[in-house]
């Protein structure tokens, strides 16, 4: 097993460092990955038949186990590519998208004249210069279409993939990456530059592999992200847990605060940027807004697992609706539900909020509600609420809002097209991340004339560094 | 060890969250950290004499060490911070240059309006706004200045550091570590804010605490990197190998490439961008550049370890510089000598020798040598010289030079003032680290008016996505 990871791992590399030896670099490259997903768009057209069949064997399979008992109906549902209107088109129409998206390569983020040129040698030019990073290993769960995302924003990034999808999708991600390798084939990519893996020993084998494979994306549950992230030998791009946490300050609009915390719980509940922790500053125990707020949950079907102090607060509420309305325990703030169910706590205002933030969450996506600008009496006008100011500066989640919903936390959302996961590390990449989370930079020094360039020529009395600011462009580009 | 360790670790997350939670953010927090950065330098100052004696307790140890030869006498000259002239006034007036650079935080990298407003709600954005990483542990060779540039770079960038000297240095870091938080505790930042550690039990116990340590960054042996590489729960910044290959292509210019290879092989032959590999192009088995600059690098007592045919090229001055011309074998090509010798190896041309340093090389620096652009008969002039382009595009390396010493690749070379280290990593940061490579960003979405900010609201024939571009710059700033 390890022996043919291994194998795969190589081929990848050789297939990312054919496709950079090969492809001039800059809009001509670019090109050539834009034509080939839009051939992997052409495949899949001219194949949906295959795929249908492929993808009737995964749902036979799935709905056999829901029967059985071992597997719940909405997995089925998200393994379904064909039965929902528009998705299949959706997956086609991506390919399109990406291909247009604009190249996130060879873009110049830093130069700088390092020497003028002196009688002896020309200047020295330096320039920082996005390129791929490498191989990836997308692991994912068993939604088939992520397949073909994943393989678009490798390729259009200039990236060599190797995925992995959940089992209960093999058949129809076995087709779906046999096609897409097929269309590369007949493009200006090597076919290599995506290929599949089935089992969870091959992916373990990957993780060693670290001469070949640069970075893994995990996405998937809490305890396959986490055995990952220990595993793994090269960096691991992701995030284990979704803990988002909601803090209600003692001056929040109460409709604006209602209307987007109940979106952040029961938009989608099984979502990793769903709220699970609501923290109330202490005044609104005795106000309408905490009163308003656990109504409309409860009327959405929400169940409360209160502090003391909110459990008091709601009085006859929560004994009218004791079945939704319970006692917190400490464990529960520290909870990933996803489902219908939210923790509450009263803290005594935004220090204590960050606080519990930064040492219960996941650092992931967080919020606080507090009145609008326009309401603040201050003169002059402050350009954020000083809530907001310190509640953005010292939470140390990937994103962080104010007055709305932590549902917005998404690629699609943010206007980058698509993206290949929700990061919640401290490095390279945070937040959604889209192609810009996949490329890195190389340092190209140049000098264009001939003489010595040489450091030991530098020094008092000799040679002086320049540093001067030159045009952000990489000549070639 | 392990409680002694977490214990450190977690003072340095809450010193840094306090940090972030009583600093306003923008020029002012800047100005905080500057000042602390002035602070740390008068404190220094004023405590010479105490550094002083550390250092030549310090410097006694090593002396001793030499004399039972258990210690490099190279060694005992890097750890003496007071007998070369200007040593010790460069270290102060470093922290001084570290307070003038500009912050690499609170830059504003992407912005969008999400939504805009609409009777119900207002304007929704969208900003990614750079912020500090967290708490950094730094490791280390004996070079006891280095507590204090590493301690500058990370303060002015506003993470915590957590620093382990050599064992060496282990006095005058201690007291240097010392007079830095004595300074920090005058200033308005965290005096936890810089700690340091002294044993590799602390360090082995720190790699665990992945709850708190947000990145480890190990300068020093091979060894030492790749075994924090394999232990650490957290993400790695550096480099193990400095595996650095010099391509000469057939048009090269003799002097040029004469020039910059003797200096890349002796200007400095311990360090990490010293050149280790030769690959020449098989025309100058026949031409002069060979010979002339096989003399050179002989003549500044360079040991060749030549192929046989790049050996046999050189004919009799192979034989009369016996001693100093040897058969190559295979491990010279993935050794870093680190020390007067060079592998050489003949290639046909560009793409073997892309190939050759992509498989053989640590990715750290690597150069072509060509024809000057002015040279090129094409028409019209390209703007790089096919094979330059080639080179620079498919090695994939950190930094990738065309006719110039793979000695340039260096922060302070670079313009960035100073460096924590050199990565040859794939993601977050590479090449020389400056400051930049220790900041990352959060997403910040605002709503500045009252009304719902829902997920739910958006869709067909519902609330739109805008995706328009704004002002890059977050109000606040």
């Amino acid at each position: 097993m390890a022996s043919a990871a291994a194998d795969i791992a190589r081929r990848a590399k050789a297939a990312f460092d054919a496709a950079q030896a090969s492809l001039p670099g800059g809009a001509e490259a670019d090109a050539a990955r834009s034509e080939a997903l839009l051939l992997i768009r052409d495949k899949l057209q001219a194949h949906e038949a295959e795929v249908r069949d492929a993808n009737a064997k995964d749902m036979q399979a799935a709905n056999a186990a829901v029967e059985a008992g071992s597997l719940s109906r909405s997995l089925v549902a998200r393994l379904d590519l064909f039965s929902k209107p528009g998705k299949w088109a959706e997956l086609l129409a991506g390919l399109a998208g990406v291909a247009a998206l604009p190249s996130p390569l060879d873009h110049c983020t830093y130069s700088r004249r390092l020497a003028d040129a002196t009688p002896a040698a020309g200047a020295l030019d330096l320039y920082r210069v996005t390129c791929p990073i490498g191989v990836l290993l997308c692991i994912f769960e068993a939604r088939p279409e992520v397949v073909v995302n994943i393989a678009s924003l490798a390729i259009k990034s200039g990236n060599a993939a190797i995925l992995k999808g959940g089992r209960e999708s093999a058949h129809t991600a076995a087709v779906l990456t046999r096609l897409v390798a097929e269309a590369l084939g007949g493009s200006r990519l090597p076919r290599d530059l995506v290929q599949s893996v089935q089992s969870r020993d091959e992916v373990a084998a990957l993780l060693n592999e670290d001469r070949f494979v640069d970075l893994v994306i995990p996405r998937g549950g809490n305890e396959l992200v986490r055995a990952i992230q220990r595993d793994a030998r090269m960096p691991v791009m992701g995030h284990a847990d979704g803990l988002c946490a909601i803090y209600v300050h003692d001056d929040a609009d109460e409709a604006t605060t209602v209307a987007a915390v109940v979106d952040a719980k029961t938009d989608y509940c099984a979502a990793c940027n769903a709220v699970e922790t609501l923290l109330l500053q202490r005044s609104h125990l005795s106000g309408s807004l905490w009163p308003a707020l656990a109504t409309a949950l409860l009327d959405a079907g929400v169940e409360l697992r209160c502090d003391p102090d909110s459990l008091a607060a709601l009085g006859s509420l929560a004994s009218s609706r004791s079945q939704q309305v319970k006692a917190a325990t400490e464990e529960d703030y520290e909870t990933e539900f996803l489902e219908l169910t939210l923790a509450v706590k009263t803290v005594e205002g935004v220090a204590e909020a960050v606080s519990h933030i930064n040492s219960h969450g996941s650092h992931h996506t967080d919020a606080i509600f507090c009145a609008p600008l326009a309401a603040l009496k201050a003169s002059p006008a402050p350009s954020e609420h000083p809530a907001a100011a310190q509640f953005t500066r010292a939470v140390a989640s990937a994103n962080v809002f104010v007055n709305a919903s932590t549902r917005f936390a998404d690629g699609f959302r943010y206007g980058f097209g698509t993206e290949v996961g929700i990061s919640t590390g401290r490095t390279h990449a945070r937040g959604p991340v889209g192609l810009e989370g996949l490329v890195i930079y190389k340092y190209i020094a140049r000098a264009e004339g001939p003489g010595p360039q040489t450091a030991g020529a530098f020094g008092p009395e000799k040679r002086a560094w320049a540093h001067t600011e030159i045009e952000r462009r990489y000549p070639r580009f």
